[in-house]
């Protein structure tokens, strides 16, 4: 068994990510791997660098791809700007400001918790009322969009309060870089991190990161050195860095580079606001589908973020089973609840490529015929009309 | 300028890694993007396990894919392993032992070195003498094939003296894993990590690494957690440990993995034995041709390494000109010295893919142009000459 090829089927992804990867960016991973010392990559570096610097909204030059997942640039951030005995103030409304929590404690620093209700913003109140009684934190930490739970907080009036009260930032933009408005310079972001395989669909396992001159300030006027070589950014600069000497530090992943090339020349064809109102509007569609369906939201309207939708399992449906149905009969992935909502709700992602029309309709139609399937009283059809509504309008 | 498509143009890449990546390597990452939680993606997972085991030669469970480049899989072997406080006894005889040296003074562990020249090997009574003046160390590290010389080290006898001085042994195999023999179970190696941009001819980006079940009780029974989340294999067991249920840990990097996958295929079909051969038989013909060409190696024969070739530069050539002119006019990648011997030495590459006749030829006689440009006295022709006698044999 283990000596054949594997030729995975096309699935159609509407789980947290990754999502769809659109053929043009899956065959720029197939062009021929060159040196990572090559004068085309490091061509090919300064263009990622100015396609990250767009996309975050940024004239940073310390903006970069992590050769790892999103996971590696939390990391990549928080032991970078953090030092053991550093206080930190981190916002957790679901399960990555928890990972937070964690990445700040392995590395020694002092975590103050706001925590707010799964499914809730975080709170702007709770966390001046946190500045205001901790002085002494250097830095804030919070998600932008959570991808536990589909709730999108207020990023800029939560900088606004760090800069307030002197803190640094970290933001996790794993879920919203591409989806919903981000503009790190206006808001005043000093370290942030995202992940290819959201809302940019490139494939998954890279982070794009940025870091303003605060934030590198306090990098370079570290006392202890960081306790990763690996993510250590003094020296991840030596190759990333623009000077023309380029240092090696370690082997860049040339073709996933390719790839997140390609997915960040697709948004910038597209354009920010293009993108960001494509994803609220399939939402809408969505929307309105599911609630024909007769099924709800767990995230209040005021605060959801488009590109995931948590959605509540009706009482006596089989979760599992949904998720299960769809995949084998539609190929259609959704996701199902983390953490704490686990068994509880599906989440619905409607990232990148993955926020179209077809991908909603499927998506109905394979929700209705799976609830019919369980006896679940609903308007068979109803979901897929409330969406062409929508379309149509 | 930003707004292009990235085409790379087409290298031979003779460099110390990347190797050349064949096509079908390439078209399995272009394969269409699945979920990291997919039943397809966990049974492609069991099916990279089983193919790593058949590489490394090892029945131990914890062999995976580390989700990042090979430093990141030296540094998930020294931060699961060491605590801080912990004695570890490394080799450094180039530029990766030194690596091994940072990664341990981050954690906090007390490194004793064993310094070796750099073009030798390990020096087994040193390490003796180290093992046995250091009756409390834990770890006994060292670099199997160092990519920074080319030396090739005995593995087999340096794991020999660890386990007689109670030790665990962690190895760096990132150049010498299907190149060179190596057998994790065999030789009592506990923890080792590669790379698979070198002889497995799959893009850069991922670590592969397996654990011993000595290494593993050392892991669980640490008095303080890891210090990286994203590295800590307490977690990543989780995700690739085996039992039906897979936790979440972070989003895998599918389509790299899908490239790996193809690359071990292609390592099984050959043999491990067919693959160490073929290394070993094109550096005979490169060798011949080399010498022809009247330059010379840095490393002593007896304990060269085959895929990575360290040629001294002669007196008067401009080592740069040289890099520039094959690749400029061959499209050939050949590398630079790294370190200590930046400038004085190139590194040809031999690895995986890039270990054929072909690339041996045009190799020699892109160095016999580059070397006649300079009016470098050789005889012109000679080289390639001299590696047809080899194969013609």
């Amino acid at each position: 068994m283990r000596n054949k090829q594997f030729i995975p089927a096309h699935r159609v992804l509407m789980g947290p990510g990754p999502s769809d990867v659109p053929v043009r960016v899956l065959h720029a991973m197939a062009r021929p791997t060159i040196g990572h010392l090559d004068p085309q990559f490091i061509e090919l570096m300064d263009r990622i660098k100015a396609l990250l610097q767009f996309g975050f909204q940024t004239k940073n030059e310390l903006t970069l791809p992590v050769s790892a997942p999103g996971s590696a640039g939390m990391e990549t951030c928080f032991v970078n700007l953090l030092e053991p005995g550093d206080k930190v103030i981190i916002c957790v409304n679901g399960v990555f400001g928890k990972r937070m929590v964690e990445n700040a404690v392995r590395l020694g620093a002092i975590p103050v918790i706001v925590d707010d209700e799964w499914g809730a913003p975080v709170s702007l109140a709770k966390v001046e009322a946190a500045l205001s009684d901790n002085p002494d934190a250097v830095v804030l930490a919070f998600v932008h969009a959570e991808t536990s739970t589909g709730v999108l907080s207020d990023a800029q009036a939560l900088c606004e309060l760090a800069a307030k009260y002197d803190c640094l930032t970290i933001v996790d933009a794993v879920t919203s870089f591409g989806g919903v408005e981000l503009d790190v310079d206006a808001w005043g972001i000093d370290a942030i991190y995202s992940g290819t395989q959201k809302c940019l669909s490139a494939a998954p396992g890279i982070s794009p990161v940025s870091f303003n001159e605060r934030a590198v300030k306090k990098i370079q006027q570290r006392k202890v050195p960081v306790q990763s070589w690996f993510l250590d950014l003094n020296l991840v600069m030596g190759y990333w860095g623009g000077n023309a000497k380029r240092a090696y530090h370690h082997t860049a992943p040339i073709n996933a580079l390719y790839g997140l090339h390609e997915s960040l020349l697709m948004l910038e064809e597209e354009g920010l606001q293009d993108a960001w109102e494509r994803h609220a509007f399939h939402h809408e569609a969505l929307k309105a589908g599911l609630g024909a369906l007769g099924l709800s939201f767990t995230v209040d309207a005021s605060c959801r973020t488009p590109q995931l939708n948590s959605i509540r399992v009706p009482d006596g449906i089989d979760e599992a089973a949904v998720r299960a149905f769809v995949l084998s009969r539609f190929s259609l992935e959704i996701g199902a609840g983390l953490g704490a909502s686990a068994g509880k709700v599906w989440r619905i992602g409607l990232m990148g490529q993955s926020a179209c029309k077809g991908n909603v309709v499927l998506c109905l139609e394979a929700l209705d015929s799976a609830l019919q399937q369980q006896g679940f009283s609903h308007s068979a059809g109803a979901g897929v009309a409330a969406a062409e509504l929508v379309y149509s309008e």
